[in-house]
């Protein structure tokens, strides 16, 4: 299962632990509606894939599922357990102490500037990447090792985990599981695999989008794309 | 596959067609939590899977997934349908004329009268069941005759698929993909096979509960049995 | 609230029972994010709205929330049941016998044949339609009423209500209350009130349409019509 | 409105915004199985109230619908985001920058020991609660305020509001809009209210409850006490 297995960011990591269904059973799941069933993807199946997408009839596409372990920042798992057509069991920092705490940190090449307005914002990198460089991980290295200092001396004081991880930041590293259906995937990768996304949960879904998604379904991956890579 | 083809009622189906997870998966996503795992299903993992029961810790269940294929009177289908946390895919009418419609026919022995009232029904035999059998054999082929005789008609003139089955009754048979995670199929065993339930919807759950849960998740479904088979 | 009774087809019914919400509430939903709100439905608040529907940010839509009376055939009724993000609550014929049970028929103008293959379907009026009036009064008439008699002389002969209405057609009238959200609406007018859809629930998409959604969020409703009409 | 705001924890609020439905409500959607209604809550009408909790007969409760405005530590909404079948829309800080952040600080005879293990967790308070309530105090504020100063700093340095707010930690106030139903409502109210919550969630349930469940729905609030406060 290692070769599941993708790194991102500075501590995240992806693996797909198992799923069911391929493209034939999406397009055997549609033709329900006529009692009548296909063998192989046929150009008339692949077809049929097309009309599926392009109209969007989404619930052939429910039932193929997978599931995915996920180590990522707060930040991205909050925006990530936005999706609810999804089911998730996570790390909980009431009951769990861990050993070594992992923070986020960005690549130097992907510290960036906000320019412009809600709704139209623009990012943009900095005149001296290795000035700017310098002082994110200055400044996230002192904020991040006082807050686990803080954590750990009131755990050691004997103060309840879930009162102390009050100082603990968003950019800590969490773990999860997700079980998703490829409708629902197909609307995460929509929306998180686009340039309104921020940058670090963009990095996870062109992962499962690259790696996993156009690899179990690659006739449904290259509709979709053709179609416009909308949500469905 | 066949030995996962299962007969209900007189011309009733079900299939399992796929799934993923087991007993161990269900404990190793609770598991997250502490951010640790299971090898097997020790004594420990069954204590803390009669545990989540016990507490109704449900996410964990979600991350089994059953398919299965679906072949029961419309009337069925319709309660099967108000589980919303499901993926379904029927049959259509108005796109598939079938060569040969199967009706619903109760066997002799489940006939039944309605006693008391609502919300203290209760049924019971009737004092002569041959005489009653014959009763419901010739009202039933009569109007499901007349109601195909009619529909073949108005096909048969040109009227569209989609108005000629309006006399078409919930009797008829129809077919469906069902894909559920273990939660919700649990919630649908709690509900369907239970004494408020309908006779013929609680023999599909009764099918499902005995051969595929039981067999998928055998230690699972002594625990929900030991915590009162409650939904979760 | 009588003016907020509409009828549909032959014996079909929609009333608005009551909402929450308008389009500054969906504008205001949306300004959570950036913990700021606005008072009236400015310039500024129309253009928020046109970029959510744009872009397909579809949460703050969910904020406003609509309970419907619907009385509608089975048939139409399978189709909006299929609206998984709802709630319904309809009348059970396991528990209620109609005095008198309401069927469909279509509108003389209404009657068409179905012309083409699967996924190109198109409709058209018959040549004599006068002639497929009387056929399809006729046929309808037949079944529905050999349907009835034998569903009546079950119930009299004490068989129970779940048993006897087997022989009920997809034809009848069913009510029941709907509680939706804008959000959900919009994907339901999207898929219902369009030429892919059912005459017949097209007819009641239609009319929550021009009566209900469009009086109710004026702002919201031009916006999605100059985007397309789209899911969201 | 100002009667229905509530403060919680340090800083934290809660506001009904608005709602639709009650008690009678809830009876008539489950009436809807009999095509029947009740002018006002009778005794007959707290009976089947009664009956609906009993039997979690749970869909007619989600035709009540509340619109709340809160304001609670992220560790809090990360928690209360769960909750699936509810519509957020929440501060985001990537693209709002607070005048003031407000952060999370226990009340001094809420800070308490972690006892026992998984699964069976009990809480303590302090032998000497003064000493421990300065610690913690201490610990917080000056973890707190250098990830306040990171966080600023960044921004200053013109870095994306996005990666600054890294450093921010899950004791900060966040705030969102949250539409929920009334079945939903219940079940939140069944876990967040109970001994096994986190005492700061347990806080905001215990308001709801106590203040817009009970008032609004005062027949449901007894009924469902009386039979054990379970979710539906």
């Amino acid at each position: 299962m290692d070769e599941n297995v993708f790194k991102i960011l500075n501590s995240g990591e992806i693996k797909l632990i198992e799923y069911i269904g391929d493209d034939l059973s999406i397009v055997n799941a549609a033709k329900v509606s006529f009692s009548s069933y296909e063998d192989n993807m046929s150009d008339k199946a692949k077809g049929l894939l097309n009309f599926l997408l392009k109209n969007k009839h989404a619930t052939p596409f429910e039932h193929v599922v997978f599931k995915f372990y996920v180590k990522c920042p707060i930040f991205v798992a909050r925006e990530w357990f936005r999706h609810r057509w999804s089911s998730f069991n996570e790390m909980s920092m009431r009951y769990h102490v861990p050993d070594k705490i992992d923070f986020f940190y960005p690549e130097k090449n992907t510290i960036r500037k906000q320019v412009g307005k809600p709704g139209s914002y623009t990012f943009e990198p900095f005149t001296d990447q290795d000035a700017i460089f310098d002082e994110v991980e200055y400044q996230l290295g002192l904020a991040y090792s006082i807050s686990e200092k803080a954590y750990r001396t009131l755990l050691s004081k004997g103060v309840a985990k879930e009162i102390a991880r009050s100082v603990l930041p968003v950019g800590q590293y969490t773990e999860f599981i997700w079980t998703v259906n490829a409708r629902s995937l197909i609307n995460f990768l929509s929306l998180r695999n686009d340039e309104h996304a921020q940058y670090e949960i963009a990095e996870y879904a062109k992962c499962i989008e690259e790696n996993i998604f156009k690899q179990v379904l690659p006739e449904t991956y290259v509709s979709w794309v053709n179609n416009g890579r909308e949500s469905i």
